[in-house]
This record gives C-alpha cells, structure tokens and sequence, in this order.
C-alpha cells in the first residue's frame, strides 16, 4: 500500500500539512515586516524564535510529505516552538500584521499537537 | 513601503511562490512512491535529482516570501533544475505519479524562468 | 552582550552544532549509499527516516546558530529521531557505511538530548 | 561504484561543500550579530539577503553531498547570491564580524563559481 499523496492521508493529516506550510510562509512574510517595521518589533530575540518557527514547520510538513512515522517528533517539537511564536506575536499589541501571524502558529500548534499525540 | 503579503507582490510573483511550494511538495510525495515502486524509478540519480529539486523549490519560494531581490538567481536555478526532474519523471513512462510530478516540475520551470528573466 | 559566533557560545553546545552538521551531512551521503545499495537498505521507511533525521538536525544546528533559545524544543526532536535513525541504521547488519552513519546519529542524539534538557 | 564519502569526490568538491557549510553557518550567526547591532546593518534587505545567502549555501552544499550532478545549477545561484552578500557584507564598513561574513561568501563564491562551470 502506498501512501505518497493526499489521498491516502488522514484528513488531519493533510490539515495539518496546510497549517505547517501555512505558518512557514506568513512567519517569512512577517519577518520582513518586523524588519521594515524596527523597535522592538525586529529585536534579535522575535526574528530569531520566527526563523526557527519557520524552519521547524517546513521540517513538520515535509516529514508527513514524505509519509514518514517520526512526524510525531517533529510534530511535537513544533507545537511548542509555534506556541511560544504565537505567545510573542500576540504580545506585540494591537498590530494586524501580529495577530495574522499568532493566528498562523496558533492553528499550526494546535493541529502539530494533535498530530504528536496520535503517533 | 512594505511587501511583506500577497497584496503587495505581482500575481506573477505570487504564482510563481505557489508553483515552488506544490513542485516542492509533489516531488517529496513523488520520492515515497518511487521508493515504493522500486526498479528505474527508484534508482540513485532519480530519487536525487527529485531532492534537489524540492530543496531549490523551497529555497526560491522562501526567497520570494522574504521579500529578497536576489530570488532571481534562485529562480533562474529552480527553472534549470525543474526541467531537467520533468523530463526525467516524463522519461517513466505511462504512470501518473510520474506524470503528476512532471507536470508540477514544468509549471514551476515556466514561472521562476520567468521570475529570472524579469528580475 | 552579543551571542553570535563560537566563542561566545558553551563549549557543549559548539559540540552539539557540530554533532549536528555532521549528522546532517553523513545521513545525506549514506541515503545515495543505501539508494545505490537497493534492498532492504532502499526501502521507503528507512530513506524516509534518514531524510527527516537529516532535515532535523539542520533546523536544530540553525536554531544553534541564531542563539534562538528554542533550541530546546528542536533539539528534544532531534535527539528522539536520531536515536531511532541510529536504530534502523545499526540493524542493517555489519556494513561500515551504515555504522558510520549510526554512530554519527548516535553522537547526535546524545548531545541534543543534553541541550533539550539544559534549556 | 558508489560516490557516496568525501573519499569518492574530487578534493574541489569537498572544498566547496566545506565552503558552503560554513558561509551557511556564518551568515546565521552574522544575522544575529547585525540584528543586535541595529541601524543599517538591521535593515530587511541586508536581512533578506543574508538569509537567502544561507539557505542558497545549504542546498547547494546538500546538492553534493546527496550526489546530485544537478548540482551545477545551485552553485551557478550560490555563487551569484553569495557574491552579492559579500559585496553587502563588506559595504557595511570597518567592523570585524561583517568582514568575517564577507569573506566566508567570498570563498564561497569563488568555489561554487567553479563547480559550475566544471559541470
């Protein structure tokens, strides 16, 4: 049996795969608006914890692309870093830009979490 | 002025991103089901030239997220590198995993050559 | 104070990096060694296995070299794939190629299960 | 026969493979530097090309190490982007770190330069 496109997966699965893709490209996008926007919007601290959030949802979705069973660690380590993303996103205050992003790595949180839990 | 969401690139630019995001993802997919299929399919030079080609798709796709003038120099890479994994998928023969993968390395060829030749 | 180059960095955690590149690096070689090799060593869940191992410990070296202290949560993935990599690879049987690649997984998943829990 | 170890390879292609690695490792370390600096040297577009300059670096670097003769397309661009970056990196002025980063993408640069055109 094959499981090489989205029709062999879970419908969480494939969900899940959007989010992580999702994520991965607004924290891209964000950063270059962190950037252009300056304070403390582009302190080391935010761009790196973005950067990593970015790397580590490409990582996510490309494990369950690939049908491989360690997504769940994957999964799981990037639940956390998409929360803590979400967390530092939001307390950027009352900024459209912001909140797009927190939501982004708040559903990818959500979904990698459900995904860590069901390997 | 910012170019930090879709609203602010070209349709151009923002077709190109999501060709490099589904040539990337269908190639990862692709790779499950050459390993699956074994024989030509799976063989070395194959199964490498697939890798590569989702590792450019996504570092173009990423360079046209970020916002980064030099994605032309991405681009024009990916364009080389997904017509080559085109024509090699094309060479399998009469399989439509092969087909599906050959279409989304051509349609993602057209679009960074473009995106390399406008920069 | 800045945090952006070795020396400012814990002599473990230069060591983890390097862990990490090389890990990164040894899981590629050895997937065109298992792919050339064929057989159970081509089979889709070990070279999917490698390639995730592979792609873990780059995302955990870069968060590293950012100094994003998230690190923690990548290296905690790290370390569980790289055990399970190391695992599968040991299990090929007596094959220099794949305990070289095992013993740079398992030195891997050493020093990142020692960052994810310093963090 | 396999080409699977730095045995198997020209001594010009482990060189650039040792190039590649570390332009990538240094210009994540330089973005974290150029980030806590501020000014000039934070702005998004320096930003956006040093992170395009490491990611352009991995694939290329990974391009070689998995095997790949596609690898001649990634180095054309990983010269092109890394020239670029040098050119950035020395512009920022009399300061140690960027000139360390200049001249990583320097060497860089001049190898992949000739990994392109021996292909």
């Amino acid at each position: 049996m094959t499981h090489h496109t989205a029709e062999h997966r879970s419908d969480e699965m494939n969900q899940c795969i959007d989010n992580c893709s999702t994520c991965h490209a607004v924290c891209l996008e964000t950063i270059n608006y962190c950037l252009e926007k300056g304070g403390k919007h582009a302190e080391a601290e935010h761009i790196n914890l973005m950067s990593v959030c970015a790397d580590i949802c490409a990582t996510s979705a490309d494990a369950m692309l690939r049908g491989a069973s360690v997504h769940s660690a994957t999964c799981g380590a990037c639940a956390e870093v998409c929360r803590k993303c979400a967390e530092a996103c939001a307390a950027m205050g009352d900024d459209a830009d912001m909140q797009r992003c927190a939501d982004a790595c708040r559903r990818c949180a959500d979904s990698c979490g459900r995904m860590a839990k069901a390997a």
